[in-house]
């Protein structure tokens, strides 16, 4: 049987660790925010959560492309926060240009509530590594930009040109979106270039009945 | 009509590129290995790569707790790698002692073919992290064991008692599995005891008719 309520001691945790574990509590919810690209197994849609941990450790691995005496840390720390918004705002697919339009107002909403949570520092610290991700101007945000773009490249190059074909994504838009490589780290930015190429060359993406 | 290969350039990416590139693929299948925990509303189990996305940004807010001076972003890292072994090896439920008498050599084997896809400085990298992971010996990778243990705690919490009910799981083994908090971050250990002990007292485990 279950004691009273009021029998048993109430939770140690002050109002700062409180605050803290209930952002850490709501954040789970990123889990279930599906993004458009696909598992390289194509078994189903790719969540903000397990993309926001591969392309943080993408910028670990490949930070000798970007500019040199980068801030890896703060790459790395901005990649792990900058989907969080998504939890309210939902994903919104790159090629998606109406969605895009409304984004920027429902995502600063979202980063309110969300970031809100925490205590004010810590809320301060957070918002300040999302408005420099989305601002894209320092070096750090720069290649955490390019990161962020490169790794559903290789998802898409590895499913067969992926979610480009199933959308109707001209070869064009995409080379767009990758543009942000050119500047933060070049030779990152020559393989998506050529890989992009690749898929559309190889009739991966123009001709469906040809995958395996 | 697709042009022939050979009319194609080939990869503008050198072979040590190409290895960075072979395993951040690689590491995709992460997002397939299911643990034990389920996701905070209970829709499905949470799997690795989600996983280590949530306690690398655990460390990151909660680092004030562990020993002052703590090299956080060796924290971050280790988290970020140290489930990548499960690709081959699996996930082994923490309360199943015959699973985990065999862990250790299927892991190492992990180690040895997942890790050995990256050029050799960064597989010595992260070798070197998973090791001070498994070791639990240094600051970074005590603080590091406690918060890979504290969130499935929060999850199971807000799930009511969730894999530890359906797995039959006691509350000393529960407890002992959160030892290494109480040395690591001794706040955070007394969170962990008593939201622990609460599961158990209010009787969300032993009654399952009692859920909401």
């Amino acid at each position: 049987v279950a004691e009273p309520e009021s029998a048993r001691p109430s939770s140690p945790a002050d109002g700062r660790l409180e605050q803290q574990l209930r952002f850490l509590v709501e954040i789970d919810r990123l889990k279930t925010v599906r993004r458009r690209t696909l598992l390289t197994d194509r078994s189903r849609r790719e969540n903000s959560a397990e993309h926001s941990w591969h392309i943080a450790l993408m910028a670990l691995l490949l930070s000798e492309y970007a500019q040199p005496g980068l801030d890896v840390t703060r790459v790395v720390s901005m990649l792990l926060v900058h989907d969080l918004v998504e939890i309210d705002a939902g994903d919104t697919f790159a090629y998606d240009v109406s969605g895009n339009a409304s984004r920027v107002e429902r995502e600063r909403n979202a980063a309110d509530r969300i970031f809100g949570l925490l205590p004010d520092d810590q809320h301060a610290m957070v918002r300040a590594l999302w408005n420099e991700f989305e601002a894209g101007e320092t070096p750090e945000a720069r290649f955490a930009v390019a990161v962020d773009r490169l790794q559903p490249l290789l998802q898409n190059v590895m499913a067969s040109g992926g979610t480009w074909r199933s959308h109707g994504v001209t070869m064009e838009q995409v080379l767009e979106r990758m543009s942000p490589l050119a500047a933060a780290c070049p030779t990152l930015w020559r393989y998506a270039e050529w890989a992009v190429t690749e898929v559309w060359v190889s009739g991966m993406v123009r001709d469906p009945e040809a995958e395996p």
